[in-house]
C-alpha cells in the first residue's frame, strides 16, 4: 500500500538533501503508509508515543505498538513493533518505542552519517529527540520538516480514491439513515437521529468508523455546527447533519439539512438558494482555477440573492486529514489540479432561528468535475 | 473543578524542588483541570498540538484551542486560548500555541528565573520544548516529570466519584441494551449488537460518548477482545461484551458475556466459574491488600477450578485512563487504599470454542468494597 507516496516522498526529500528523516504527524504516516491506528477512544494508554516513521537509505519503516502490527503489516514496508501491554512488568511503552527507533535508526557510524536529518517536530515527543540527538553525530544539520509532505497529499492516487468513493457511498447510507429519521422527527432529540445515522453507517461497513461532524438544530445560537445534544426537535424545526467517517485512514464529509415538518416558505427558499449555490460551485470546478476566486464567486452567490454570506469556508480537500489543501478560502492562491478532491459547502445563518447547508464532493477532472456523493439534498416532497 | 489535585500537585512540586513546569499527557492535563477535548475523530486539524497545563508561583494554566475554550473555562483555573479555524490566514495552530505558551510563561527576568524546570517529555511535542529552551534562562535545571502526578491518581476525590458513579451507570444501560439485543441474536452480527449498544448509551446521556472496549464471538481465534465485526452470531455462540465509556473526562469499564440461545451446560459452568471467581475477587478487596496478592488468588481460583488462566490482568484501576494503577498483576506490590475504585475481570477463555468474562467495578472502602457496576451479569434463566 501506498508505494506512490513514498516513492514521491523519497524524490522529494533527495531533492532537498534531507539523508534521513524520523515522521510523527499521524496524517503523515498514514499517507505515507496506509496505516491508521483507531482513533474513537483516544491514543492507546500502553502506546509510548505517536506511531513513527523512520526513513534512511530511501527506506521508510513504520514503527508502531504491538497490538497493531498485524495491521501495520499491510503497508508493504518494513514494520518495527514493539511492546505496550504486558502482566510480566510495568507499562513501558515509551522505553520500548524507544528502542524500536534505535533499533529503525541503526548505530550511526563516525563520519557517514553526518548529514541533513529530517524532523516533523510538531508532533515528535521531545523524549524521541532527546534519544535522536544522543544516536546522530553531533555535526548532522537538523532540518524541521513539519508540513512538507503535505502539498503532495492534495492530488489523490488511484488507490486513494477508491478507497475515497467506498467512503462517501458510507455518508450516503448515513444520510439516508437521517432523511428517513426525520420523518418521523417531532419529539426526538438531535442525539436520536446522530445514535441511527452512526449506527446505519457502522452496520454497512461492517465495523466501527469514526465519525464526525455536526448535527445541529436551527434554534441553537450557534447553529452552524457542532456534535448533537439533548435538544428536542419540533414542529418547524430544521437540522443540519454534516457526516465524515474515517474509512481505511481517509476522511470523507458531506452535508444535508433536513426539516421536522413540511418546511416553511423562507425555509425552502434558503434551501433552494443553498442548492444552487452548490450547483454554482460545482461548475466552477476544473483544473487551473484559484482557490480563491471559487471561494469569492460562491459567496458573493448567496449575497446576490440577498442571504447573509457564510462565516466559514467554501470548501476544501478531504484525505488522511477531515481539511486539508486545496482550501476554498479568501486567502488562497492555490490552483486546482485533475485528482485534487474538494468538498463544496455554502450554507445559509441566521443565528438562533434558520440555517441551511448543503454539501458535496467532486473529484477535479481534465475538464470538470466529478460528484462523488450521491445523497438526497433536495426538500422534502410535499 | 479539581481544585484538589491541584492543590496536591502543587505541594508535591513543591516538595521536589519544581518552581516551574510544562503538563503535555492528555491524563494530566485532565486530571488537573477536568477538561477533557473530544477524541473520537481524533485531534483537531486546526490544533497546535495537545491541550497543556504551564505551572509556575504555584498556579496552574490551562492552554487549549480556542474553540476548546468554552468547555475548558469550567476548570476553575486561568485559560488562555489560541487561534485554530480561521477563514482569513493559512491554519498556523502550532504558531498559535507556541504564542500561547509564551504568554503563559512570561518572560524570564535573568537570575530571578532559574530553578528546576518540570517537562512532561513524553508528550510535549519537540518544538515546544526547543521554544522552552529559548524562554528560560540557560541555569535552569530541566528535569523529566514523566508520570510523577500518576500515583495521586489512584485515590479518587469525592468530585471523581460523583462522576465515576454516574458514568457506571451508563455502562450498565449499555449492558441492559445487550442483553436485550441478545435475545434476539442469531443472524445479528457483533457490530449489530454494538451499534444498539452506542445507541442506548448516547441516547441516556443526551451526547456523544466514547465508547470502548470488546465486542466478540466465542469463536474467533482470539476470543479475548477486540473490536466488534462483520461476525454473524449463531445458535450456541456466547459474546463477550466489554463496555468503557468516557464521561466528564473519567472513563468507567464493565464487561458480561451473553448467549445466543440456551447455554450449553459446558458453557454454563464457564459462566458460573467466572462468577464464583468475580465474588471472590470482590471478597479480597479491602485496605493494605497488596495488588499481586489479589492477582495470585484469583488465578489460582480458576485453576483450581479446572480452566486455564486467562492470560491478562486480574483487574485495573480506572480514572482519567482506561487502565491506570493499581494494576492487580503478578509483579505489583501497590497496597490497596480506601478511595481506589478498582475493575475486576476474571475471565476464562479456549481459543476459538468458548469464552466468558465477567467485570465489575468496586470502591475500596474502610473496611471492604462497595460495588459501583448494577448491570446483569446473570444465565438467562431457563
Amino acid at each position: 500500500m501506498h508505494r506512490e507516496q513514498r516513492d514521491r516522498a523519497h524524490d522529494y526529500l533527495r531533492t532537498k538533501g534531507i539523508d534521513r528523516a524520523l515522521f510523527a504527524s499521524p496524517y503523515t504516516v498514514t499517507w505515507l503508509t496506509g496505516f491508521a491506528p483507531p482513533v474513537q477512544v483516544g491514543p492507546s494508554p500502553f502506546a509510548g508515543g505517536p506511531s513513527l516513521v523512520w526513513y534512511e537509505g530511501g527506506q521508510f519503516t513504520l514503527i508502531v505498538l504491538d497490538s497493531q502490527a498485524e495491521a501495520a503489516g499491510q503497508c508493504g514496508c518494513p514494520v518495527i513493533s514493539y511492546q505496550g501491554y504486558t502482566i510480566e512488568e510495568p507499562i513501558a511503552g515509551a522505553d520500548h518505542l524507544a528502542d524500536a527507533l534505535r533499533a529503525a535508526g541503526g548505530t550511526p557510524v563516525a563520519g557517514v552519517h553526518k548529514g541533513r536529518l529530517g524532523v516533523e517536530a510538531r508532533h515528535l515527543p521531545t523524549f524521541l529527540s532527546s534519544l535522536l540527538h544522543g544516536m546522530m553525530p553531533s555535526d548532522v544539520e537538523w532540518v524541521s520538516i513539519d508540513g512538507w509532505l503535505d502539498p503532495f497529499r492534495a492530488v489523490k492516487t488511484a488507490e486513494e480514491l477508491a478507497v475515497l468513493r467506498e467512503n462517501f457511498a458510507l455518508t450516503d447510507i448515513g444520510h439516508a439513515a437521517a432523511r428517513q429519521a426525520m420523518r418521523q422527527g417531532a419529539g426526538r432529540r438531535e442525539i436520536d437521529i446522530w445514535a441511527t445515522v452512526q449506527s446505519a453507517i457502522e452496520q454497512s461497513a461492517g465495523q466501527r468508523v469514526p465519525l464526525g461532524n455536526d448535527c445541529v438544530v436551527n434554534r441553537r445560537p450557534a447553529n452552524i455546527g457542532g456534535w448533537p445534544l439533548n435538544l428536542e426537535l419540533r414542529p418547524g424545526d430544521s437540522l443540519i447533519v454534516d457526516l465524515g467517517t474515517r474509512l481505511h485512514g481517509y476522511w470523507s464529509d458531506s452535508c444535508a439539512t433536513y426539516y421536522v415538518s413540511e418546511p416553511s416558505e423562507p425555509q425552502a427558499a434558503m434551501h433552494r438558494t443553498a442548492a444552487r449555490a452548490l450547483e454554482f460551485a460545482i461548475s466552477l470546478i476544473k483544473p487551473g482555477v484559484i482557490a480563491k476566486e471559487i471561494d469569492r464567486q460562491v459567496r458573493q452567490f448567496i449575497v446576490d440573492a440577498g442571504h447573509p454570506v457564510y462565516p466559514h469556508h467554501t470548501g476544501h480537500g478531504v484525505g488522511v486529514s477531515p481539511h486539508e489543501e486545496p482550501r476554498l478560502v479568501p486567502y488562497n492562491d492555490w490552483r486546482l489540479e485533475a485528482g485534487m478532491v474538494i468538498m463544496l459547502e455554502p450554507g445559509i445563518y441566521l443565528p438562533g432561528e434558520a440555517a441551511v447547508r448543503l454539501e458535496d464532493a467532486v473529484l477535479v477532472t481534465a475538464d470538470g468535475a466529478e460528484i462523488l456523493t450521491q445523497h438526497d439534498k433536495s426538500l422534502p416532497r410535499r
